[in-house]
């Protein structure tokens, strides 16, 4: 049942191994009309074959004369030129007839008469004539090789008189999903089926790397049919992308079978994630076995797959830029490997703050909402919060700049009020990280985020966030600007069918609670009415499984994981369920003094005082916004 | 025949009269797989409609058991769990049926025959389980509205059980090139026709911004046949462009056209170049008639045209990043217009120096060569050389920071360095600029460039170059590397017609001769040539004709312009010229000491001394390497 990784090279040196194992694949080039090559590589320098403008023109309107005839020309001796004779008309791009030397723009003519002008001032040979080859000598060099064609490359190459340039080949890739359990989208979910989106992801990856994605079937775990796809797409393509999944089985197959028809070159990379990657090779054309979990694929990809497809169209991958940043959280990392965060960047008081995102192998999302990677060294352990890093953008700078933070208490209104934001002002966004009130506090200590949002009870005065604020926050001129009154339940299944209304009710034997994440505001309201009314949290089944947010916790009372869970109407509305109301409680926003006068800080609060925002509380319910966006603390 | 711009409206106002003119544009959507969205926009934000995953499942191999039944284990007091009733065998990813609730992982497991277990340690309820929703709960936000769609984005919408979005449409957009001497690519060129290239440079803008670009075919001056064209790229466009070109009367048809068929909203904008720019409607579709000028359309493209096509889309066009630079060149500009100048942009010890560009509408290679754009403010006059100022990047700095900069002398074998630099070490790059020998100096003196070829003859020792290192360089350590040693003479037409074989022969009043420009290594050799034997210039029929480099030269003489130019052979021979040797002559290349320790000097040096580039120097004639790359002079 033990999976054996067969290797752990490090990233680059199994990158050498196996580049030089396949050897040159820069060979393969084709030629494209020049108007088709947009985003094409050049494989060698391309010179003009003509000169651009291949002959002499005027670079005015006005007349095209001869030189000689203008020489006695001035304010006092104004000279008369005749048509056909000493002069032609010419506009601006016309071609200068040999006999003629210069051009005379037409605000320097005065009308003499049909056919002729009169000039006061001399020209000189060439003036106003725009020469052959100005812009594009024949022979001259227009783009050199490995160059990517842009648009105002297609132009001058066309001015040059080249119609035709070789291009190295967009490589065909093939892609197969593999699994038993993996199904198409739209496909009616099982228990243990697995949506495969994995070789769509890729699909788009290939296209923007310029490669030619061809997806095939998923094919079940079977030697045989995973021969047989593998032996097709071979064939068919460039390269071979096989999802090799992250059950043991199916991975011993994949390698099999790579090994089996060709050469398994590289098993095991020192990176993480990504590190059961296969790098093989079928009959000279790579094949590469990319682990199943969405992050590991997209390292892969990344650091591996994207390499090989840009060398093919003889390009190398640009480094991403990198920026300093503050880290915010202690990461950890193991010494067998090189790993890759994400990280979500912040830029809070003039600098950028770098906060890890959840490190599963399978949070696609964190892909989604990731700003950046942080890399972590090989013999390195890990790094303490506060330490500057290098962070790999992935996002622009512009628009990080212009992200509001907020870390703190989750309600789905959060997210209702980052839509808005942005489509009020297309510039701005609002990056949300819950990690519950109290950690939305701490993060406002360390300066790494713009607002928290937070519904703190105080357990002795049954008051909300202001008492909470002056204690973690002693120093800081923090504003406390309310959001809304909630209402906070109990989200059970519809109909209620255990009976759930009190707090009491928890402790019933049938009863299995989902609780949430200590620190957090909802967990506190919990813990605070346990307490008054004496209850062992002990006695609650389920009081130590912890989700993360209102809808992870509605979503395992939805899947019949849990019979009730402690959070909001909306939570309990959007998932179908029912909700017994418990209490009302303030859900505000702390906000450093300094940030008040922000645009971005204005706008967010134009934004959820706005009728927009209201009209989408109301569809939600249960939430209170008649005193939204005033400013209820101040300490100044 | 005068032209008349109807207005003069600043870009900004011009573009809030324009948009408000159209009005909405962001209505058309429509609705596509998931998986062929990638790039395409979002028109609202999109939650998740399922959890991934979708049941919870184990994280690890192992089995899944019932963590009631593991409470007593311990180091001395083991559990034996039996298959089927404590425990099933789960491989990562495997769905954990509902009687169990959590998972103990291979390594912590004793076999203990068959279908049995022995385990050391307790289990706590949902370790090792990935709760349904772990990566996205039903409900939550994927992506906001307006969000460009990436690879990982189709993932994370698919695992969320999202197969559709609604996206903004492309815009189709009609490019339609006008003009009676506008022919298409690989026509036979008679004198006067203009190659079509612009439509080809539109085609591909608008495919990077998105667009669905459709050219049609060229359309001659006649105003029913123009009238006609945009009818029919009205009807089955969204957009459509119109390159209006730029004589005077075709400019008239197009604005008629607009006017006849809806409304010319403008006509003239304050930007130079693109300044004729024409913005109408017709039939609530926007049209606009681009300046012929390949430069003026660049920019109205960039300026105008691209936010339009992006804003179909629900975008914004992303502010180009900026860098600091110091300008090596004074820079005229007028107070009517906004002004876009293109730059060279050179890393020279430490930072950045911006060179002007050839500033003419017509220079097709300055948008090829240019790294980035400087923008002159309309109320700005001009800008002196050493101001600091803000370059808009087209260029990505990486590439900008390994490229050597050489300013001074022309020769084709500098671009032929600049290509086997590059394919040697694929992250360098060359820059060369002609400005001719004393222009280099003068580049090294004031920090613009790393290298400056150089072949000055002194008038009174008849040696070359390090008198002039000397003389314009005093404070400096810079090094002479022989580049090569090289034969000038005159270049003639094949058979020498006119019989040119001395200085004197350039006297005959049937010779047209060509220049090169003052300052340059090939004019003081013609100088000091005329000097010694006693030549007056003005005898010299086209000696006040300047051309700036040998390619140049040579392509006046290939079409008749002129009858003799004094150049290298290598240039005379590419243009299939015959060539008078006049003298040899020392091509070396001047750099200061303290960059010649730099890899990309290193590499540059070790390029000219390579057998290939050799080889294309044999190929080329007329030049001897014998001495290529030894330091030839060092003050220390």
């Amino acid at each position: 049942m033990q999976k054996v990784y067969l290797s752990n090279y490090e990233l680059e040196e199994a990158l050498n191994i196996y580049f030089n194992k396949i050897g040159n694949l820069n060979a393969e080039t084709e030629t494209v009309k020049t108007w088709d090559a947009n985003g094409r590589v050049t494989v060698s320098a391309v010179f003009a074959k003509i000169s651009s403008p291949h002959y002499n023109s005027s670079a005015m309107d006005g007349i095209a004369a001869k030189s000689e005839r203008t020489v006695l020309a001035s304010d006092r001796n104004h000279v008369v030129l005749t048509e056909g004779e000493d002069y032609i008309v010419v506009d601006t791009g016309d071609p200068i007839p040999r006999e003629f030397d210069c051009v005379i723009m037409v605000e320097d003519l005065i009308s003499a008469g049909e056919n002729k002008y009169e000039i006061y001032q001399s020209a000189v040979p060439w003036q106003n004539i725009r020469p052959l080859g100005e812009d594009i000598v024949e022979n001259q060099l227009i783009v050199p090789s490995k160059h990517k064609i842009r648009p105002v490359d297609i132009g001058a190459l066309i001015a040059g008189g080249i119609n035709e340039v070789e291009v190295f080949k967009r490589p065909r890739v093939g892609i197969i999903p593999t699994g038993t359990e993996i199904v198409e989208p739209g496909t009616e979910l099982k228990v243990g089926d697995i949506i495969d989106f994995n070789s769509r992801t890729f699909s788009a990856q290939v296209s923007d790397w310029g490669g030619i994605p061809k997806r095939y079937d998923i094919v079940i775990d079977d030697y045989e049919k995973i021969k047989l796809a593998v032996i097709k797409a071979n064939q068919e393509n460039d390269i071979v992308l096989i999802n090799a999944g992250s059950s043991a089985g199916r991975e011993d197959f994949t390698s099999s079978v790579i090994s089996e028809l060709g050469d398994l070159v590289i098993h095991g990379v020192a990176i993480k994630p990504g590190k059961p990657v296969m790098l093989g090779v079928i009959h000279n054309k790579p094949i590469i076995g990319i682990p199943g979990y969405p992050v590991s694929a997209y390292f892969v990809m990344e650091e591996i797959a994207k390499r090989l497809i840009l060398k093919y169209q003889g390009l190398e991958a640009d480094e991403l830029k990198k920026v300093e940043a503050r880290l915010t959280r202690r990461c950890m990392s193991s010494l067998k490997y090189l790993e890759f965060v994400r990280v979500k960047l912040g830029y809070v008081g003039g600098s950028y703050v770098a906060t890890p995102l959840t490190r599963g192998a399978g949070a696609t999302m964190s892909l989604v909402n990731a700003d950046g990677v942080l890399e972590i060294d090989q013999d390195v352990e890990g790094i303490e919060a506060g330490t500057t890093v290098q962070v790999k953008l992935l996002n622009n700078e512009e628009n990080i700049k212009n992200t509001l933070i907020s870390i703190g208490s989750h309600d789905p209104i959060i997210d209702i009020a980052s839509d808005i934001l942005h489509r009020r002002n297309k510039k701005y966004f609002l990056s949300s990280t819950n990690v519950g009130s109290t950690g939305g506090l701490m993060a406002l200590k360390t300066g790494e985020t713009h607002i928290a949002p937070t519904h703190l009870l105080d357990m002795e005065t049954g008051e909300y966030n202001l008492s909470y604020l002056k204690k973690y926050l002693p120093g800081k001129n923090i504003c406390l600007v309310k959001c809304v009154n909630r209402i906070q339940g109990f989200m059970v299944k519809k109909g209620n069918p255990k009976n759930i209304n009190t707090f009491e009710d928890l402790t019933k034997q049938d009863v299995k609670f989902v609780n949430r994440q200590r620190g957090s505001g909802t967990r506190l309201l919990l813990d605070y009415n346990l307490n008054k009314l004496g209850i062992d949290p002990k006695n609650i089944n389920g009081y130590f499984r912890e989700e993360f947010n209102h809808l992870a916790v509605a979503a395992a009372v939805e899947a019949g994981d849990a019979d009730a869970g402690l959070g909001v109407y909306s939570a309990a509305t959007m998932m179908g369920l029912d909700f017994i109301p418990v209490c009302n409680e303030e859900y505000d926003l702390a906000i450093p003094e300094e940030y008040m006068d922000t645009e971005i800080i204005k706008e967010f609060i134009e934004t959820i005082k706005s009728n927009e925002f209201k009209a989408k509380l109301d569809e939600l319910g249960g939430y209170d916004y008649s005193d939204t966006g005033r400013i209820i603390y101040q300490r100044s």
